[in-house]
């Protein structure tokens, strides 16, 4: 079984973790040696739930937070073993998401008594199916081992704060014709051509951005896919339109779904795939005391999560969320994937700041 | 070798065609016997290029004709072999278009002295790409043994004459944006949505319905494939509508190309397919007597065909063709495809009216 070194930096716990390979649904190693490790830190009540590991605190504090990081990568791509180079650290997951987990492991190895409770979780199978995610389905069975005042989840963010997130939803908008021979085209009704009012709405679609906590979120409605037609000579009689639309958090499901049906009001709208945004829920004192501590940091402004991020897992069990983790987002599941080593340091050093109340002093330590 | 017997009558015949498997680019065992039979008759120069047939009368007469039909068809579907049941022949390629290709087979074993020189051709794969069709070889080979001031291409059409033919032009227009993640729409450009206005022009599109040699044609521009997309959170950068432009023949590949551009114009127009309509020419004494035999027999209005056949090959060489056939043409390349056999007897009736001069008792013989 690998070993993890929690008394090591956080740079080179990163390359071991990165080292040991965790394509989704073969977490089992990393998971082993993650759990191994952190059961040897007698101020943490340890469980594991498939290859999810869920580390406590039980001190009693008033507040209590979850910091999470999903174990498994995408797949392997000529990208391992690691390579650190001019303070870059190369390989699969070094972004998405292992410096992050690099950070929870040293803080959990670290803090034994930090001023907020603290639930750390590692879970498996983030980069595939919902059905299968360790935070979604621990959620489902032990919503208890998720309760919080306020979450992180460590998701690359370039070492910012992005708070909340967007919602997504998925419809299909079907036209219906009639076919014909395309000689003799008066004969049917092109269901193509029809779909041209479904592309004129979205074409004429104003955005709403709407301010939430302070931070203005910016909505997207799409055609993602279209596709229709028979034969080369054949009037087609059904065309479909996939549509995305990426909704605020201030909209539930049910009504992003309201929205859009009412959009394309006279079409047949089916909905493929749904999920909820997240809150930001910056309004909460651990959350102000964590923008206050990595703001201190220097991490700059608080910018809103435009894109869907497992946050909204959160959301559902009414824990606001925030994503704040090393590496440029853009670098995930590319085969270059790397992330500045100076982002995990402050990364680590940004949190353990906030769980230690020791933010003003934090970038001298 | 499968043997044909020309003495029998047409219905027989009919089936013996039938009950000869020739799939396209399978059409060896027909085309031999067809070759073997009108070599027989004194009275027909017989040449062969490939599986294709050309029979000839050489009596010097002021006008000569050509009567054309194809020997293949579309793949075998369990309708093999011919079944005679109430009249009606069943079988594949009854319909299309072996009842006709009997009824050539009889004139040139019956007509040794028809008052117009005939050039029969019984000729291979016309169900498959244009490069093996046997006329278009032809036509392009040995244009010569194609002259004539008229032709028939014995496709079916119900009895009835279908004068000249439309052409077909496709075209895919495409539509280009910029990629970006769906999360974060603004920062691309969705090239679905501009698609919208190439619909919005199809929609709005009024046909021409010009009227040639006394028919009227009916124009058509229809989309008959859309597609774009790349991924379901991603903006996509490309859109492609392909569009089907049927043509009178009034106009020329050149112009009607030249329509469509102008149509689209602003966006990007690529030609995948293109071929020429057929002027009907039923100014020609040929054509004029052709009607007149028919008509007398009770084939009722010509009408112009609107969809593409071979008798375009035609034009290609200054021909001007109709079609006229047994069988309903909705029922090629179907399962159940069969044939009235009064349509294919009324058929050779008319031929043989018209190419000997009897029109007015052509009914009584």
């Amino acid at each position: 079984m690998p070993a993890l070194d929690l008394t090591t930096d956080v740079v080179t716990l990163t390359r071991q973790l990165v080292d040991i390979e965790s394509v989704s649904r073969d977490e089992g190693p990393i998971a082993d040696a993650v759990e191994a490790a952190l059961r040897a830190l007698p101020h943490l009540v340890v469980s594991r739930y498939g290859h999810t590991i869920v580390a406590r605190t039980e001190l009693g504090r008033p507040e209590r937070v979850v910091i999470a990081g999903h174990l498994d990568t995408v797949p392997v791509n000529g990208n391992l073993p690691s390579r650190l180079e001019d303070g870059v650290l190369h390989g699969l997951g070094s972004c998405d998401m292992k410096g992050g987990d690099a950070v929870i492991l040293r803080l959990a190895a670290t803090l034994a008594a930090p001023v907020r409770d603290v639930t750390y979780v590692l879970y498996e199978a983030e980069e595939i199916e919902a059905e299968h995610n360790g935070l979604n389905k621990l959620g489902q069975h032990h919503p208890e081992l998720l309760a919080a005042d306020f979450a992180i989840l460590m998701e690359p963010s370039d070492g910012g704060v992005e708070a909340g997130c967007q919602g997504t939803l998925r419809v299909e908008v079907r036209t219906v014709g009639e076919r014909a021979h395309s000689a003799r085209s008066w004969r049917g009704v092109n269901a193509i051509h029809r779909a041209g009012e479904v592309l004129r709405r979205l074409e004429a679609y104003e955005p709403r951005r709407p301010v939430i906590d302070g931070l203005e979120y910016h909505e997207g409605l799409n055609a993602v896919f279209v596709s229709g037609g028979v034969a080369g000579n054949v009037i087609p009689d059904e065309c479909v339109v996939t549509v995305n639309y990426r909704f605020a958090p201030d909209r539930s499901e049910a009504e992003a779904l309201a929205f859009v049906r009412d959009f394309f009001e006279g079409y047949d709208v089916r909905v493929t795939d749904s999920a909820p945004g997240a809150l930001p829920g910056l309004d909460r004192p651990a959350a102000k005391a964590f923008v206050a501590a990595v703001q201190a940091m220097g991490s700059g402004e608080v910018r809103p999560k435009f894109g869907w991020t497992d946050v909204a897992r959160f959301t559902v069990l009414g824990v606001p969320a925030v994503n704040f983790g090393p590496g440029d987002p853009a670098y995930a599941h590319k085969q270059d994937e790397h992330v500045p080593v100076a982002q995990i340091e402050h990364c680590e050093r940004a949190l353990r700041a906030w769980l230690t109340d020791e933010q003003t002093q934090g970038e001298q330590r």
